[in-house]
């Protein structure tokens, strides 16, 4: 059974209670769910991380390719200043697919920049947790 | 029954034979089946077009106001240079999302700006003509 | 009997529905016959048109050498984009007033640059739909 | 009888001599006597100044908070350097137009940008002395 | 018999009139004709157009690939500005030269920067009229 | 008893009623009232100014040099624009802090950049009228 | 009784010993001291820490929420780098209050931007450990 | 007796007391002297001046048009920043010569940029009081 | 008989074995006789130079105002470099033609900016050694 | 026995998997083996670590002013990110030696800047593993 | 007797003949002349030369720190370029002084930047031949 | 024996006298004594120049494509500067290794970009005279 690992950069152990206006009242917990659950439709687990640490977020990168098929990632904050986080992602070897919650091309200007779109396949931005699931849907076919 | 009123820009009536290693070899018609097939199991009625010219996505976005219910579009050239796009867009008032086929973040630095994603709920890019079925899922539930 | 060739580019036949918080209420059926009205004042006639397309601004500039004696323009969109309406503006050969109903300067950056200043004798922006009629009136001064 | 404040910044007083072929031939005595006879069009007194200095501008502004209806600045060099008036202008609380001689457009890049523009309703610029009848014009519905 | 698309863009059906100084006296009828001229030296045909729209040179472009073996294109105002334009020729797939009347790089700065030229084999500009005679030349060897 | 030098530059006396929601309810006054109250229990005095004139502004600080241990500086609008007003206080040669009301880097970008922090020991910015007491026990370790 | 965070980054553990001409002979105990010493004087309580590590400084602030009444930080590295910082102080939703030792504006160019600004209620730099002090009072009015 | 008028800007003043590394041990009366004494070689009158005053500047450059036959300016602070001053000197229609104690080019970027260098007939900075006479002996050629 | 001055920069004396797939694989000798041999056609003499050396090109511009009636110039990496290049090139006074071998627009960034675009008449470039033949062709008209 | 510290920044424990056509087969244990035979040439011992996390490195650098003699470091991503890493190596009072095992000039231009130039005696890159021996060499006459 | 080594760079041997309207009509060997008494008024030598070649410049101005006394020099072309002969001129030693015949700030954007100030004492600049005995005079005092 | 070509730039040929601080104290004939030196430990012949010709080092670069395996370079000034340098290394066809005596990215911001190291294999600079002796080491491995 393919996996797919689904990592969450810093902040967004916070879900649901920071900023619902910009990022919705879901929580991280709620998006998990709802990645096992499009995940099972399409017969793949999902293996779901978060974690404030740019350095976890590597390691677990690196780690994935050894056990994982595919990877998804909201890096949050890390995505427009992590060149240590671009780097994990080009040598991964597996689909990469890239995902906000929030339209980053609505905000401050610094967040228009992501180290991380080059090293992913595609990018789906702005759709809240649905993004997730889309993305899931997304890497199925790469895979 | 809920119309998507889905827009393609210049040089997309020539998918399947421009540049396959950018663009992929399905052709636009190919695409049109796909969101047809895809809005089917939502319900959901496509008006599929595409036109070279900027004025007629322009005039396209503006009488969508009266004929459907959210949008979806493909820019293309456009996507980089057309503030008058934007204005039609941003004047809509009804859910956007904009879907490319390549992941243009990877490509020449001018193709990095949108004047779209402003106007956009969200973004789709990378996934070549299954973006366009992503972007028919994501805006269901935004309509 | 002088004429006055008056042309709106894209979106501007939107006016009174599109974001009136930015364009005010008027439509430009409204501010056709402001027009009508004021030029009439000066014993002038006014050719008034919209247009969504680019080239459609740059022919009617071409036209206007033989059938206008001055021109005013709003070039919405294109202001901040068209090289080419520029140079048909800069080979018209008679006074061109530039007008715009918003204060474009309180507006994004991209918004603050204009390629149809360089070619115009002199600018109003900011006033709403009582702009066209200053530009009509100081246009009577320099035909 | 509403009273409007007509600001003149640096060098405007050598108005008629200097460089006649960007400023033309009026002096700013003509000016004055054009805006009186245009202001008494509209039932409306004018309150005409110049100075050389930018903390007089300001004072001015301040103090036409309680005497003025409505104001009028060409604020001639300080126009591109001072944020200092641009403050004053921002709390002052009733309409403001930005006048310009020239077209500022056509000139050094320097001149393009204007400190005062933010702050102001609208800006007309280019018409030469013109310019501020067209001014009053437009304040007179601002008022 | 090889046929040469010929492509012009914005105003330039107003040669001869429009700016002489800068464009020359010679119409666009007589460079036509110093086309053909100097294509059925090498026997070749020539299929000279010009639009002023945008959409129009990108879609005969796109025939193009059926209809001729090469294509000369003064882009004209859209050279700086059409990613679209760009596109199209990207795709054609034959040789394409890239010509100008004036020496654009003695002009304003937005004019030094050209979509077209990474498109094109080769540019050739500044020398009026005779710039497409010395185009002809130079795509019979690439045909 | 020593004597501390603060200095209010352009618009500060329009405090309390100049744009609240920035700059808060408190006058200038108050600002004086709770400065000399703050000074007195360091047993120092202050000598408290406020002038909309750069060259009074300067012209203070050179007397400062004589006058007074200490100089707190709120340079409004000049503080942007003024290397006039910089140049004065490097050769101030006694401790300079550098105060706002606001936190400017919440607002325009062109307020990020200060030509008086340069010529500063330390600057405190955002705290309202608290910030001058905050100052001027700041400096009281200085002098 | 409230409590005050004192977050302190990367560095700030090495204080007396590091280039003492840019930071001084205090020892980061010193400021632990200092700052006890000050916030018993308003009755409050202060969690003084320090860490090198990015991700410790964000748990600590998001888990501040709730031990915790207002936050001063010395972000010291991160203060130029970090978005995931920035993005925790602004989910923080009580008072912040930024402190640096020395005025960064007199130092190289990239320590003149902060990411924590922005965040920030205020900012107090220059001052040495007697920055921290001050802090602490600005905090006790905003708590 | 022809006269050339001397104009020193801001803190210049403060001569010999201020940062004498960077701008010498002589006195502003100092080099007065040493201006009468070299004028008289030649001839000539000088009407010397200081101000720190923006306004003041400006209006003895007017004012210079009817009582001088040169002028040697020291813009001092304002050279960076004075668009007003350099709006002065380019009517006051005759000879400007440019001085610098200090070399500009040797010190912080944003003294690189002078407004009165387009508006002057020469430039001579870095040689401290002895610019002054050598800028005297220039202007002798040019009036 | 007329004289054409045609001269190579550095580098170029490699051609043919340096970097073939830019350069192409004639040698200068190879492109010298195709120049004798266009220029026979026209009744023209050409003088054809390399040399690495920036001062020597310089040399044989100014050398050139007095034996040929046009210059054909080839500057290779001084292209982008040389100021003094273009200055003599300035004051040749007699037209000058600039060729490159490759298309410089789809190269390194700082290959697009061009010292010797100014002081030409016109620019041939991206057609091989054919564009020496096509420069001499064009310079006949001019000569 | 001299110590020299060798630090390796993230993503260069994958060495030899990852990317070899930039990084090379060699493996970290491989250059750690390396520096160990080189080290022991010149009488000193090695303490060779990796590292993902930046704090991690932050630590170790400030630890090694007890146990090291000298540094080497090959920061990798964070060599281009954190002002964090610069100031604990500014800090540590011995020499430092950068080290890259690929060109980082010949690659992204955002990874042609390095915090850690600054704060390093000496830099060597583009070597591969051999690098590191050539930095123990260079080291051992700085120690 | 002391010896000034005067330099002069590329096309200063055109002078007289070259762009008169910027250089004026005066050769180089009338320069040398006017120096060469104004030299003697001060009992110095002059070594006066002219070269197109920058490594000729360089080379002079090594061999001049051991038979010149003060140095002065026209850069030329090489003045906005050449990192080179402002290494040399930093090494030199003794007093150096630029000049420039035309007012360069007057000029092209790329004139504005000179390698050579930051390694003079003064610069003299937009005086014609004149400014050539002006830097004599004021070298004098510095040798 | 294989020979490794040095090449020395402008201003080495001053090593020694010149800016010691910077430079160190040593010739250039140290220099290429140890390089003699160290070449010979492997069995290497060196070819060390020095020039301050940029022409002379770039025919030096063509010549030794026939007579050399290896090219070690210290570009110097030209470093910064000279593409026609970095089109000569690029065609060379062997290892290239760039030295440099001091950090360049210490120094002046226009010392931190090179031509030269995109053609070069690697990159050691900082160490001084001993920066010469580990590049032979390197290009050992290289040739």
């Amino acid at each position: 059974m393919p996996t797919i690992l689904i990592l969450n950069g810093p902040n967004l152990n916070m879900l649901g209670t920071r900023e619902p206006e910009i990022y919705g009242t879901e929580t991280l917990q709620d998006i998990e769910a709802l990645c096992r659950d499009e995940a099972g439709k399409y017969g793949m687990d999902v293996d779901f991380r978060q974690t404030n640490a740019e350095a976890e977020l590597i390691s677990w990168v690196q780690q994935g390719r050894d056990t994982s098929d595919g990877l998804i990632i909201n890096g949050a904050g890390y995505t427009h200043t992590s060149v240590a986080l671009m780097d994990a992602l080009m040598a991964y070897g597996r689909p990469v697919v890239e995902v906000h919650l929030s339209n980053i091309y609505k905000r401050e200007p610094f967040r228009h920049h992501s180290y991380i779109s080059p090293a992913a396949q595609g990018i789906i931005c702005g759709f809240g947790a649905k993004g997730y699931a889309l993305a899931l849907q997304a890497i199925t076919r790469l895979v």
